[in-house]
């Protein structure tokens, strides 16, 4: 089994991917999230792994964007992962650490650790990385350069990074959500026998025109049949300002009758719907 | 009057403040966001414009969550511009701008060029800057480096770069928003007279826990009254993945009697509700 992940090795996703699968499956890192859609799609890999969206910066709207607009893969299977922050430099910088000349990691990374930078290194500039991965390679690559590194554990291990400061996040509660993709819908995988599981089902909803009233309508649907959502996200359709489509996350395992019933009539109010996955939804 | 902006000059943000005020006012660049609004909340600046939403990329989440989580500024009006992406590079390279090494730029320009730079330049790497003005600052600083930068016109004038090829975003009908931010709310300014407005008003809204329908119930204080949403964009409260607020745009002035009516009531439910603007929205 070939799982293609949002490489470098070591970034959060390679730790969901490491963390959700059994061991003897196959991991290869790809450089951007379409890369790795494009590579399940051309049977390069089984799988996918992605993230989706994380509890602190919101949607990953690449990996929305691109099932959506490019590449429509169903979502086979998703995992929650708790993300913890740490502050790592080259090992030669140990005990220089608190007098950096810049910090390096993923946008995302940096935001989450606002506070923290802000207290800490009030005036030392910070640089965006494609990945957290990436970043801790650079550092790992350029001893004379006096930079640290947002990341996690994995790459301190990987590029031999040291922790200078550990969970540095803003918030505790931060987790991040990575769907699963895979163009066999059916396909069946093992997963790590310690994560917990339950059902849920998303579905693309667009509305049929900008008039008052219509989500209204479109919610509605959902609420008579007590299907809770536990998400509703919109998102440009990139055909001008105020153009929007949402991403509707069901906490129910796909039926015969509640969610085609509710899929039907929204279908007959002129909306367009797409079943996008009825998967397990894992975590730790 | 002074307006403080996202910088540094000939970002888009720039160039928004540029075709929305009066000559005369002085324009102030800060590194980021927070920092801009900062400012304002300082009076450093009468005004912080910043962007909120592109319509391609969908929402400048850390516009939204600063707001709401670290300074609640009144939106005093807002500027929809729009977005045309060009290659830039440096002028002594002109004639060799096929054969680039990498393409610099913010990410939600590269995200704008994707199909572009895919067909074009497919095994070319790129990398995030922290804005289109920085990204074309270093093509102008580093001429020995054979880069390739995405930024605007007013980027190419600012940092004497040419233009080798136009409009290369993907799709047509790109457009971002821009929020004008005074600590005053009923500050009274002079705009550009050859832009058009029309009035709109912005809420906050957080439910009251997480039960099925609430926000089906939400929406229908606003349906049965008429008030027409342009938008409902979700964002996490940063206390757990599935936890969310509301921004919600109302295409009407905020009155005495609809708009409140339904604050009151959503409050009686449970909700958060607060008002985050009622302004003019500009354009050209």
């Amino acid at each position: 089994m070939r799982v293609g992940y949002l490489g470098p090795a070591a970034t959060f996703t390679h730790l969901a991917v490491s963390s959700c699968f059994q061991n003897g499956a196959e991991h290869v890192a790809y450089r951007t999230i379409p890369e790795c859609i494009d590579a399940a799609v051309a049977g390069e890999v089984d799988f996918a792994f992605v993230p989706l969206e994380n509890a602190l910066e919101g949607s990953v709207n690449l990996t929305i964007d691109y099932l959506i607009h490019e590449q429509p893969l169903p979502i086979v299977g998703e995992m929650t992962l708790p993300i913890h922050q740490h502050l790592l430099v080259h090992p030669s910088r140990e005990n220089a650490w608190k007098e950096l000349d810049k910090i390096y990691s993923h946008s995302h990374a940096i935001a989450q650790c606002h506070k923290f930078l802000h207290r800490q290194f009030p005036s030392v500039p910070y640089e965006y990385a494609n990945s957290t991965g990436a970043a801790a390679k650079f550092v790992s690559d350029h001893p004379e350069l006096n930079i640290g590194v947002i990341a996690n554990d994995m790459a301190a291990s990987t590029y031999e990074l040291k922790i200078v400061k550990r969970d540095i996040q803003d918030y505790r509660d931060n987790h991040t959500r990575f769907v699963i993709l895979s163009p066999d819908e059916n396909i069946s995988f093992e997963v790590n026998s310690k994560l917990s599981s339950r059902p849920k089902t998303t579905l693309m909803v667009m509305l049929p025109q900008d008039e008052s009233g219509a989500l209204h309508r479109v919610l509605s649907a959902f609420s008579w049949r007590n299907l809770n959502l536990s998400k509703i996200e919109s998102r440009p359709t990139k055909t001008g300002l105020g153009h929007y489509f949402f991403i509707i996350d069901i906490e129910k395992a796909f039926d015969e009758v509640l969610i085609p019933g509710a899929m039907q009539e929204l279908e007959a109010l002129g909306c367009k719907v797409k079943l996008l996955g009825a998967y397990q939804s894992y975590q730790l």
